[in-house]
C-alpha cells in the first residue's frame, strides 16, 4: 500500500452565512467572513489516493489520470466561481472549507475507485495558515 | 540607500468587467474573470521602502511602523471585502491587480514619506503564478 | 470526523545543553546547538484539531477561536523569547523541538476540548528541513 | 511516541518506460515521461522517524545523525544521477516515484533502527504538485 | 509603466559539458553536473513584462495571452525534454541556466512586443537555491 | 550582463538594543526585539552576482564557487551564533537586518570580484514577512 498525492488550485468567492440567523448573529459568529458582498481565496486542493503498485507501470494510478479526474469533476465546477451561487454541489450548504472538502470527497471517491485505487484524503488549504483534511469517515 | 520589505496578506472577491462593453465582449476579453457573481483570491502585498540607516536604530524605518501603516490604511479596507463594491478607493475603477497596486501606491507613498523614507515598490501576488510590481512612475 | 489546521509563527532563541554533562560532551552531542550564547529560529507551529461538523456553522470549531487560543496561550509566551530562560512552561526542560511540541500539547489539549473538539496533532517546523509532530501518546 | 522529520533534496534524470511494451504503448501510458532521452526533476525527500524521547538529550534521535544517514546512503547515490542508469538500487526497476520511495525505505529502515528509532514514512515530492508517501507495508 | 509577472514550470534533463575539454577537465569544472548520463531539474520560469495600463481593460497585457505565449513557444519545447538533445533552440549551446534564460529571452521578446508590451526580465529558478535573471542587455 | 543568485540559510540569535538609551526607551523603540535574553531567526541570505557569460562554461561564475565563498566567509561566522556576541564583523554594531546585510556586502564584494564578476545585491529574509536588500551604495 502506497500513497500518491496530486495538488490542483482554484480561485473562488464565498461567504459564510446562516440564513436562519439574524445579521447580528452572523456577524458575531462568522465575523468578516459573513460579508454579504463576498470575499475570496486561492484554494489548494490536495488529493491523496492509496493502492498497490501496478507491476506493469510502477504506478498506484497514473497521476495524469488523477489530474484529469480532479480538473474535470472539481476544478471546472469551482474555479473562478462563487461557491454560494454558482456551484451545484454546494447548493444550500455552508461553504466552509470543511463542508467543501466533504463534498469534494463524495465526487472523487467513486471516480478514483473506478481506477482500481482508493481515495484516502481530501485536503483544502484556504489560506497560508488555514486548512482542512477529510478522510471519509 | 538600503531597501526593506514587509509582506501582508488579504483575501478578497472581485470581478473584471468593463461596463461599456457587452456581456459577450467581457467574456471574450476577461474569460472566467468576468463572472458576474465574483471569484476571489488570497493576495500577498509586498511593500518595499528605501532610505538611509538611522544611526540610533540601525533601521531605515521601523518595520513595526511599516506594518501598522499597511494594515490600517490598506489591509483593513480590502481584507474580506469585495473589491468592486466595498472598497472606496477602488470605486469606479477596474479591479485588475495592476490598478489595485497603483491605488495602493497612492495611499502608502505619503505615509511612508512622513516616516523619513521613500516608497520604492508595491507588489501584489494574486495567485501562485501571477503578480504585479509598481514603482510609482 | 474532519480535521482542521491553523498555523502560527514565532521567533525564539534557544540552546541545547545537558547540565549534567561536561562542556565537551555537550559539544560532541549537540554540536553548534550547544552554543552557550544561544542561537535561534523562526518556528512554525501547526495545530490540528478534529471533530464533527457543527450543523449551525459548517465548522468543526471556529478557526478564529483556535487562532486566539494558540496566540494567547502559546505564541505570547514564546515569541521573541529565549526558550531556556524566559518561558515558564519550559523551565528545567530540554528546549528540543520534540519537548517543546509535547509541552505545547499539554497547554492546548484542554483548551481545545472546552470548545467541543479534540486536539489531534502539534507540529513544529524549526527550520526549512527539520520538524516534529506529536499526537499526544 | 513522537515523530521527527528531515528533508533533503536531489536532482536527477529519469524516464518511465516498460521494456516489454512497444514504443507506442509506452507513449500512450507514460506520455512525455517516456521520452527516451530522459527528463528530470528536483526531488525532495522527507524522512519521518518515530520513537520515544531520550531523557539525556530531549531527542528521539539526533537529526544530525539522521541527516548523515540520508545523505550518505541515499542522496550520494541519486543526486545528479540518471535513475535509470547510474543507481545500483534501481537497476531493472521502474523509476516511478512510488518505486523509488519503496527502495529508499528498504535502505533507511535498518539504519534508523540501529539508532534506536523506527522509520515511519518516506515521502518524495517529484514536482510542486506530485508526491508519494510510503509507510512500509 | 507597470510590471506584470507570470510563472510557468517545466521538468527537463541536462548535462554541463564542454566538448573541447577532456573528461577530467569537465569533471573538474562542472563536477557532478558533467554526468554523461544526465541529471535534471524542475525549472521555474518567471517572465516579467512592462507597459502602460490599457484604459479599456486595466491590464498591461492579458496574463492569459502571456501564459499562452510562454506555454506554446517555450514550455512545449523544453518540458519533459533533454535540453542537450531534444531542444532545437539549445542545439550546440551550453545548457547552463544562464544560456537557457538568454535563449528564452530571444524567443519571447518579439512575441511580447506584438502585444504592445515590453519584455523586462526572464528569470529561471533551477533549484530551491540557484537562479538566474536576464534583462536583455 | 546576466545575474545569478545563490541562497544559503543560517539560524542565529540576536537582540536590538541601543546602549546609549534607557531600558524604557529601548523597549519603546525596539519592542520585543529588545529582549535582553535574545530571540532568534532562520535567516535566508540571497546573493546576486552579475557579469558576462564565460564562453568556455556558459557561466557568469561557477555557482559552486559562489556557494563556497558564501559558506566559508559568512555562514560559518553567523550560523548557530549570537549576532551580538559571537560574530567579529558585527562587534559594536546594531544587529538589525539592514546593518547585517551591509556588513555581508563588505565581506563578499572583493571575493566575488576576484572571480571576475560583480556583487549586485545582498538580500536577507529575517522572517516570512520581513526582508532587506542592499545594492552597495
Amino acid at each position: 500500500m502506497i500513497y500518491i498525492q496530486r495538488k490542483e488550485r482554484f480561485s473562488a468567492a464565498h461567504q459564510l452565512y446562516n440564513p436562519n440567523w439574524s445579521e447580528d448573529k452572523n456577524n458575531e459568529v462568522f465575523g468578516m467572513c459573513a460579508n454579504r458582498n463576498f470575499h475570496g481565496h486561492n484554494f489548494t486542493l490536495t488529493v491523496t489516493v492509496k493502492g498497490n503498485i501496478n507491476p506493469d507501470t510502477g504506478f498506484v494510478m497514473n497521476l495524469v489520470d488523477l489530474k484529469h479526474i480532479i480538473k474535470e469533476n472539481v476544478i471546472e465546477q469551482v474555479d473562478h466561481r462563487n461557491l454560494n451561487i454558482d456551484v451545484p454541489f454546494m447548493k444550500g450548504k455552508f461553504t466552509s472549507t470543511e463542508v467543501l472538502a466533504m463534498e469534494i470527497w463524495k465526487i472523487l471517491q467513486p471516480l478514483v475507485a473506478e481506477h482500481g485505487a482508493q481515495l484516502h484524503c481530501v485536503r483544502l488549504d484556504e489560506t497560508l495558515n488555514n486548512s482542512v483534511e477529510y478522510f471519509g469517515d
